[in-house]
């Protein structure tokens, strides 16, 4: 009987709220049936929900009415963008009682500024589409990774996205100048400055970026663009080591300066899973223990590119820091580079499920951590395979683990991946590296943070977490357990 | 009666409080006699304290413990570094109820990661020093400004300090990799990571840095080095007007890419300040109404750089965007041009007291920002002349009003600051500029800036401040007015 009633005045309340967010945002824009599956289920199909209902306003003051109307019922709000997220941090929780808001709307580029190489792009803005915009205007925004033709800006500053370019140009944090976001309470911050210098109090849109929508919702966002360089070049390198592979990044560094734009690492075993289920792509050298694509984006030329890879690279091999070497002929053979690199992950896919880790050291303990880690892993799991690649220029890499030959992938990633991370992120802790370089922590990692986060900062967070968001409703138990 | 045993009262506890500072600290390092004027008056005389004693902890430990027993005793505690600050952010109030912490003693470079470009520097290492540890090892720390000699690393943190080399290698946020901070409850965060990404929750090191030790106490920073360029050189071009100035910054920016290091724009009427009173300064260039110093950083030596200088030059020339230029002939010709630039500062206190503004605006917005501020200046004090200078690269200008030729200077300081202000600081929200580039807020500022900040941002503040320091006795009535 008691049951029945609470039910009863649950779908009365809940039958309010829905009122009451059709009226903020129109009532075609509140969908609750249906298949709904587009943002109750990540693209990797790994978290699947079930919204109170997906609601999809139209601007930055439709998202603060929709924010006001959940805390007053005390409804919790799961924000999302593009739906590409990797760590379950934008699809909602099983329960049913969780608004998912959708930023895919807010999609206008709402200014550029070519004297102040700076943009304004609302949240849902695609970021392929924020890069067309800098490049129609002859400039460039930097930030590129593998789902940028789907994932959004507002979710890419949200987690705070790595990518490719990242060596130079930063993380989505560096490469924003500020931000309109919603609070806890449905205010409007307007923080859309278009300033590289300004101290006038606390760093919030630093705070907020890599927040992952737990203490507000980004809502539009001024991006910094820089100028294009007038060629990139890409050149593959062979090495020995990945110790060999550290060196010439800072010979590299040291003799490209800011040139060097991409410097990501390979090893044989990713590069053998791209021969054996994509044998169309092309590899210009040979096997080796590891493999580094080198980027270089260069002011003056082609030619002048050339020469400069020429004399790196030439410095390399003749110091045997590197074994073999391969400068692009041509934009096409650079593409072509880059989709090498591109092809790991699928290519991994192709051989089955594995147990990836997406974590950052200092490069200088790469090696260090990469034999103690594979020590570790070849005594726990005989015959394992490592697909260790990755922007190593970051000390960043994707250290995944691959079942040994021929055995069960799932099987293995279901009975093995506690015992495997467990082993990973000790070493990982032990050299003083990250959990989670590019990809957050969302629900995935929430309740490994606190055994490699340091105590006062996780007190802080929390200490933050309340300040912000009092009710918890801003993608409860998302990056901290909010519940008890 | 009642007064006398109230000031017993507090005798006695204070007593028992530097009791057990001693205890923390060494009897030796709780100054409370004799001249204290090194920690209680700033460098520009213009904020003299009385502090209830200045503590100077050895060790982060010894910090923490100085938090706890303030924090036991309800004592507000001042951090401070080199003493250098200009807003009046690091000398105790006049009650003489609050602990000095000065943290000059903790001045180690604890280590230096040549792989990793990183060195970890504790809070009190003058920054000169740190430049030095970076020189030693081959590497740039590249921040930059002109109390370099005396001002620590802590206190460049704390205030997220800029300085000429922020163009191309950001402001001490950007050059920060990780800290050791110690909380207000005396507990000490050990975030030292040598990383470039990490992506484990909530971005405390970019909210401590710039938050002018209100909500916590930087003891260590892991730093951010670079390669050093294999050359540096300057250029002076002399630009009819300030619209001129930013068409060549795009130039510049558009064909040196990263090489572009330093762009400063200095007013006729500040070159005119320095060959008046220092007329032993070399100025390479007959007056202009705008001359720009152009830095660029080349990573193949002087002859490419001069070769890329010529041809951005050149072409400005041929197009009518500046109308003269020198390029240095020299390393030493080079610092006198940058001698000259720095001139400026001190010729202008030669010439009397003025007022002064740290500001920043859009590039985009300098021009229009400038005529409107000019011309409201012009009819609110007529006569009045204006020395305009600073790192137009970043859009921050030091916008400072001289008193009209032959009027009394300290009388126009005194009479028309806060009429001279409301203009310059009305014109630049107009433009939706920053009234704080890279000074930060202090006690100086923190009372204008409730009038110039997004009012939602500004109660995010003051939530953020009251969660990591409930007490309020972190620099309380800095940034934030804390008391009544």
């Amino acid at each position: 009987m008691r049951d029945a009633r609470a039910l009863a005045l649950a779908q009365a309340v809940s039958a309010t709220l829905l009122e009451r967010l059709r009226a903020a945002v129109g009532a075609s824009q509140v969908l609750t049936g249906g298949d709904l599956s587009a943002w109750e289920l990540d693209w990797r199909k790994r978290w699947r929900g079930k919204a109170l209902a997906v609601v999809r306003p139209g601007s930055a003051d439709e998202v603060a009415a929709v924010v006001r109307v959940c805390a007053a019922h005390g409804t919790p709000i799961v924000p999302q963008g593009g739906n590409t997220g990797l760590v379950g941090g934008g699809v909602p929780d099983t329960s049913g009682t969780q608004v998912l808001l959708s930023l895919t709307r807010l999609n206008r580029i709402r200014a550029l500024d070519r004297a102040n190489l700076a943009l304004v792009a609302e949240a849902g803005c695609v970021l392929q589409t924020v890069q067309q915009a800098a490049a129609d205007a002859g400039l460039l925004f930097p930030l590129s990774l593998a789902a940028e033709g789907s994932c959004t800006i507002g979710g890419n500053l949200a987690t705070n996205a790595g990518g490719t370019q990242v060596l130079r140009y930063g993380n989505a944090r560096a490469l924003c100048l500020g931000l309109e976001a919603v609070t806890a309470s449905g205010d409007i911050w307007h923080g859309l400055s278009g300033l590289r210098k300004d101290n006038t109090g606390y760093d919030l849109r630093d705070l907020f970026i890599g927040s992952e929508g737990t203490l507000g919702i980004i809502t539009a966002a001024t991006l910094a663009l820089h100028a294009r360089p007038a060629a990139t070049m890409t050149a593959l390198a062979a090495c020995a080591t990945i110790d060999d592979a550290v060196t010439l990044l800072g010979r590299a560094q040291q003799h490209l300066g800011a040139g060097l734009t991409g410097f990501e690492a390979m090893n044989a075993f990713s590069l053998s899973l791209v021969a054996r289920h994509m044998p169309q792509i092309q590899q210009p050298l040979p096997p080796s223990p590891w493999t580094v694509l080198l980027e270089l984006s260069d002011n003056e030329g082609e030619a002048h590119a050339r020469e400069r890879f020429e004399g790196v690279l030439g410095a390399a091999l003749e110091h045997g820091v590197i074994g073999d070497a391969a400068i692009a002929e041509s934009v096409a053979q650079s593409r072509t580079m880059w989709h090498l690199r591109e092809s790991i992950p699928l290519a991994q896919a192709e051989e089955g499920l594995n147990i990836k880790h997406d974590i950052a050291l200092p490069v200088s303990r790469l090696a260090a951590f990469c034999a103690q880690a594979e020590a570790a892993l070849s005594r726990a799991a005989p015959g394992m395979r490592l697909v260790n690649f990755g922007h190593l220029g970051d000390g960043n890499l994707h250290f995944n683990v691959q079942a040994p030959e021929g055995a069960d992938a799932a099987a293995f990633l279901r009975e093995r991946e506690h015992e495997i991370n467990a082993i990973v992120y000790g070493a990982v802790a032990a050299h003083g590296g990250s959990v989670s370089a590019e990809h957050g922590i969302g629900a995935l990692k929430r309740d490994e943070l606190p055994h490699y986060k340091d105590a006062t900062a996780l007190a802080l967070m929390r200490a933050v977490k309340h300040a912000l968001d009092p009710q918890g409703l801003l993608n409860p138990d998302r990056v901290l357990r909010t519940s008890a």
